[in-house]
């Protein structure tokens, strides 16, 4: 059966989808891969904030307490800050702040998270956290101006309603510590933007005691963020995860949540961020590396605005160093890039959206149909995939659409790029290839043409305004189809049969 | 039937394929594009030497006579030649010297070849003539360096026997020519190479008068020159001209005919350069854009090595002018790439030659077999096509090998890319859009992709030591094939049924 | 004595003096060296357009009349208008387009200009120009946008009352020439902005008549344009040219003229462009390379933009061949630039005027006092020079500032910038070298470092909310000082004596 | 007094002192400031070589342990090793490997130096060391072939003497070590070259016994290591240390105490390299950061190679973490270059040696004469400093000497380059700024045109083949003074008294 789209738009694709990225912690971004890897991520899919976790962390080295004629005092040093914000401002992407972790020397206890030791207890004083806030703050609209400030959200740490996060998980101190933040921020400027409360999947019940908390006290929020994933137990195996993943309309239902939740409650028409999402949340879980990711996200990706003001995949890159360095090119990580940059097929996924157009023409369970203004129609498509791992997912799909496009007759030119198991898949050549710890610089280069997606084009015949397109898909395929009326400037004389002087 | 390639090397793939490339004039090389084209062509395929008219020509602005005290003399005015011969050794490549055309200046007549007035006819002074010879390489040799400049070959001038290129053909004059011009070249350095007599195809009557009156006068000659082009007399459209094609093989044959013609001279035993070759010396004939044009040249490409010391495909870039500006994007041009870098399918035939290995393992009428020093073996193939257009050519041609890979057993990770009517082909995607004439910036992205070469890749058995390989090409197809014995680093934990976490 | 500059602005410093700039033909923008100069000069100077002659001489290729079935026909070809016009935007420059010379195909004559021939006569045919007209700037609206186009100014032709320029300088000719015109352009567009007469120094006796057919024949206008030089008679010697100069004054009052001799006219209001102004008119007056060409235009650059609304100086690069190709590297064009990017003293004048701030403080006749958004001020100072030659200019020249600097006490931060016959002087540098026509590269290096402008800093007492500035300046000196209030960090424990452990 | 220098060359300037440079732990080198800093460096230095710490150390991951079925296993992870490797080579500078410190998982025990925890315990198993560096280096060998490897000295720890860097300064132990890493090298590659004891200064009564310990066991040792400072005892203010400085003349003995300890024993003849040398030892004593380190540096630069065969700055670049993150732009760092790339003083007294050509013609106390090739004279020179801190050194400084240059009569193009205490000289600027912690864009900017070199120009008379050069140099000034004999193209028409047409 033909699905006709229809002429008329039905709606618009809002920016949710590229608002904001993950990324490892703060100061690798000082790194010239991590600096490489974004500017590719920006020439093709151009996201608006990026947010991560380690901003007070000692890695920064921010918060430096000394001595000086017997009494304590506090030199905030941005040394690395600033070059961090500097490089983002530059590619084009603005902070999504995340005040967190403590830094060691303002720490109330020794407990950490990571490989890198994030400490995760509260501040000893909650005073001095204060003031490192309002420093921090103040130094920021200082260098950067309040105009762009205001346009960062502020987030108040990381998924405290977990005990590796937050000493305890303790929901009472998490409310202090939001409190005492909100007000220093909004003390600094009264117009910055300050959320939380940050909390991963599981535990929304946190979501409406922070509404109560905040009304009764009158404390400032200005959004709501949560994360979402729908990976199940880990199951460790050396170097790596294996973990069932639960439908992709889980996240979609995760999305969905806070709004739910916190319904009726004064903070029910506040901004929604969903702050991390991904499918699985280990950074060793080789799933993020494969077509099976893409082609899981694709629906949720295409729809997910519809349901909140931003959603951040979790991350842009591999270079991250939760569970320590790295121990082979492909380890399972977050990144829509590998180090070295090599795409993996998720990163197809986000290209492929960055072309849509803004309108909206037809929505499916495998598809979204766009347009922009200049007539162009954009569509994406994706195979259905078998989250539960019973099957393989179907080996073909097919997609088949009327397509309104512009003038009675003439011809489109369709340009279609596609990612699936063979093609635009690195991970496959990777594991091919005998799965290569450290590429030589040859296989780099391989791994790198095998990332390319795979391009096709065509003329197609416009007829009564309309195209037929027949989108036929492999397993785990994502493509993008894009088509553009024709104005043919071919001159009369042209004859194809006298290409050999015949 | 399958082809065995043997293990052990017949020969060596000589560096002539690359040992030159040919250039529209010469100051066309301070562009930009041209120089970011020749950077890209220089990263993919890297030739030695570069071979353009117009050095001496007014657009250079060398011979710059002048009055001063009622005496007329000549400023020499090397501006323009540093700054191209400057960026081309920035790039990696040497110039191929022409010397020619004629100073309007120094010339004894008006009559100009091209668009850009190249004047053809002899000096009205030899002796002004030699000395700007020896001023020019005495100032090259100042530059870059006698050690630099004795690996410049130096022409002189270009297809005399032609009397659009040389005033009345007149043989005596370009002996004359020669002899003043090898003798002041020698006066600078007796290292230094010159040569001659450049001719066009058909007039390999040219040859063996040169050989003698060299040999009688004592001309120095350090090498002997030649062109080869296979098409037939030009049918002229508007912007264009189709023209028959002999048989690839002719090109070959033409490669060989110095040597034939001058066997038992006492050229005999000199380097032959053949500094012009390609299908079509229209820089107006579509064919050059086409799959056709690589499928056609591969087989010269693969073997020319094996009869002559270079042979330069005329030309890199269709950044060239000597029909005019060229009207649109695509309009037959010469190059391996477009204006705005746009790679057409014989470029890619020379990006594969550029990653074969130097041993020969096999060659045959549709492939060439090689093995570098890692032991990849690099398998070029090729689909045969009809050069007369009595039909398509065929529409699927399969080669079938079995290759030499060093161990007894274990797996090979192939890499195989591809060009053909449809993949790898910008020219089949821009006359799908409608022929622009001037693409947008979007259409010029669209055919940059289009542009790139498919790739494929695959992990096949090896048994035996063997690994059996089934290219199957398509129409016009020529196709890389790249097989490295696989070093497992498989983790013994490693299970692909465990993706999703069962 | 000193002069108190006061706290209160008395003005703004307009865009003028950036509004355009002037470059040699138009396909000369397709070079490398040319689009790295611009690039140079962009980032430390950023002008707002760039305008040159030739779009329509033979060189760009755009009118390509072709027969076709036995009847002419046109192709318009923008293949180099394109690459030309993405290049200047992606350089963050906009076109101001001249519309000429006059194609050859299409001209009625045969008369040319300049080494590399514009042809200066009428079109054969006024529809065929007006089409030519239309073509390109629908083209350039389709490929740019109008919002984009309708910030280019468009003028009609250069300098029609020279007779090198515009065949027998015929005014009736010219202005039927600028009526075509003017309505073509007004066909595409209503709101393309489109002005003449593009009239050279010495005949203004042309503005008038002008104004008179243009309001007769309700001709659409939008600006009037002139150009201004201060050179005498030509004196020519063997690549060179030696002139007198005026007063620079003079051009302030050639700046002046069209507003006074179109007082009382229908074009009294409309904006006045200077197209081209300079010293001397020839590209080959070495006066253009010196710091004495810098100190002589400091006080027209510093006050132009009170008469009209842009002065655009002819040319920002010495890439330019009206005289041919030039033989040495300091040759006297017109360059802020020579070839390879070395910066002339003018340079440095204008690099000087972009880190002025907006709002004026104070002018005198060596010095321009503003201030910007941040507080800083800076100064822009020169020496007097003796246009006339009859002394070499004062050896020392002081200028004598109280400024106002915010906060009643502290210190300010002085940066001190200069050129002088000395300092940011490649050119005596050159001089000294024994003026290289082909410098080396290692000249070439020495040249760009002896082209910097010498920095000094200090730091200044602020007294009662002012900073007493004494600025001495040698010969041919123009500098910028810079002075921002200290916000001082330095911890209470530095101690300078103790640097080496004391 | 003028000196007469020699037109005979009484030497050569070896490379030594750029065969090596320091940096801070080896993944910094990831960093992108790092990378265009090395950048910079290598321009306009070049170093052979670079060394840093912490090879092994746990930020580099690469020794992971793990456990498979019940038993203990090791994967070596070469994940950022390969990163930065790729990255020196690219850069054109080759590593010279210390193997150190140890992973925490391979530790005897939990003693760490520095911020960032290097732990300086002996291996838990000796077998387990040598297994990681045989694996280490095997990968290397692997990766970059034996011809690259053999070329990267390979020292075993660093300043095993200390406590702080090796457990008790266990002398035993670290013969140990040194015996069984220099057997697991040489089993990878006899021909690869390791070498130590890479002893600070003050323990030389360690070099005689490892001499015998390594004779007496036959153990491998192809050169030997020392570090040199000047500096006394620190005295700590907060983010800062003074300390007092010993006279320059001591690095020099300190370079040629290991040939003097070991005169006589098997070692004697070996290399020797110093492989840290700077004024102070500490990373924030701001002494680095002037005038006065260079003019202080400036005669051990260049008369070390005298001494040894390399002798290593510590270090290229700010971007050190040995006391955590820096909180200030400038804070007494070790680095030629401070973050964001601003030079120092002492990274020009570099920058000058790399432009002394390599015949030594003259040396004294203040000075260097030398020529190149091509005739060049170049000299550097260098005002007297007052170590002791007594007196501030003399503020005027006068070389005078009678230079040697070819012809024997004509003139000279002198170029020259200084750096004092206001020139060439950021620290002095920022200073005067307020000594900002994180200084703005603008302050950055105006501090890089701060830190350029002052350069001057002028023609010297040539007489009876000699240049009388008068170099006056002010307090700290250190200067280059290069001199060609100028090749004179001035036309005969040239008159400088026609520049204003008169």
């Amino acid at each position: 059966m033909r699905i006709v789209v229809p002429e008329q738009a039905t709606g618009r694709l809002t920016d949710a989808w590229r608002a904001c990225v993950g990324t490892g912690r703060f100061e690798l971004a000082l790194r010239r891969d991590y600096q490489e890897s974004l500017a590719v991520v920006q020439r093709d899919i151009g996201f608006r904030h990026i947010r991560g976790h380690g901003l007070f962390s000692d890695g920064t080295g921010v918060y430096r307490p000394y001595e000086h004629q017997g009494s304590r005092q506090v030199r905030y040093a941005f040394t690395y800050v600033d070059q961090v914000i500097d490089a983002y401002l530059a590619l084009g992407v603005r902070p999504f702040l995340e005040l967190g972790f403590m830094p060691a020397a303002l720490a109330s206890g020794d407990q950490t998270v990571f490989w890198w030791r994030g400490n995760v207890t509260p501040p000893r004083s909650w005073t001095d956290w204060a003031d490192l806030v309002r420093a921090t703050l103040r130094h920021l609209v200082d260098r950067y101006g309040l105009d762009e400030v205001r346009h960062w959200p502020i987030e108040v740490w990381n998924e405290p309603n977990l005990t590796v996060f937050w000493q305890n998980a303790d929901q009472d101190a998490y409310h202090r510590l939001y409190e005492v933040t909100a007000h220093a921020v909004k003390e600094v400027d009264a117009a910055l933007q300050v959320g939380g409360p940050a909390i991963s999947p599981g535990s929304d019940e946190w979501l409406l005691p922070f509404a109560e908390f905040v009304t009764a006290r009158s404390v400032p929020v200005d959004f709501v963020s949560r994360h979402a994933y729908t990976s199940g137990p880990a199951q460790h195996v050396p170097f790596g995860t294996h973990q069932t993943l639960a439908p992709a309309s889980s996240l979609l239902d995760q999305f969905a949540s806070p709004r739910r939740h916190l319904r009726g409650s004064a903070l029910a028409e506040l901004p929604v961020h969903i702050t991390e999402f991904n499918s699985s949340y280990r950074p060793d879980n080789r799933v993020h590396d494969t077509a099976f990711n893409a082609a899981y996200l694709a629906p949720v990706v295409a729809v997910g605005g519809d349901l909140v003001d931003s959603f951040s995949y979790w991350t842009f890159s591999d270079i991250f160093e939760e569970e320590g360095v790295p121990t082979s090119l492909f380890h399972g990580g977050f990144g829509l890039l590998t180090h070295r940059q090599i795409k993996k097929p998720t990163y197809h996924l986000y290209a492929f959206m960055a072309r849509l157009g803004d309108e909206v023409l037809a929505r499916g369970p495998d598809h979204l149909v766009t347009r922009d203004a200049a007539g162009r129609i954009a569509v994406l498509a994706w195979a259905p995939v078998d989250a539960a791992g019973d099957t393989p997912g179907p080996d073909r799909h097919t997609v088949r659409l009327s397509l309104p496009l512009g003038t009675a007759t003439g011809a489109a030119f369709l340009l279609r790029s596609s990612v699936d198991e063979e093609v635009g898949n690195a991970w496959t050549a990777w594991c091919e290839m005998g799965r290569p710890h450290s590429p030589t610089t040859r296989q780099l280069d391989n791994l790198r043409e095998a990332a390319e997606a795979a391009r096709r084009h065509a003329r197609l015949p416009i007829e009564g305004g309309r195209v037929a397109l027949d989108l036929h898909l492999s397993r785990h395929e994502v493509t993008l189809a894009e088509l553009t009326a024709v104005a043919d400037e071919t001159p009369p004389w042209w004859d194809d049969d006298r290409l050999l002087g015949r």
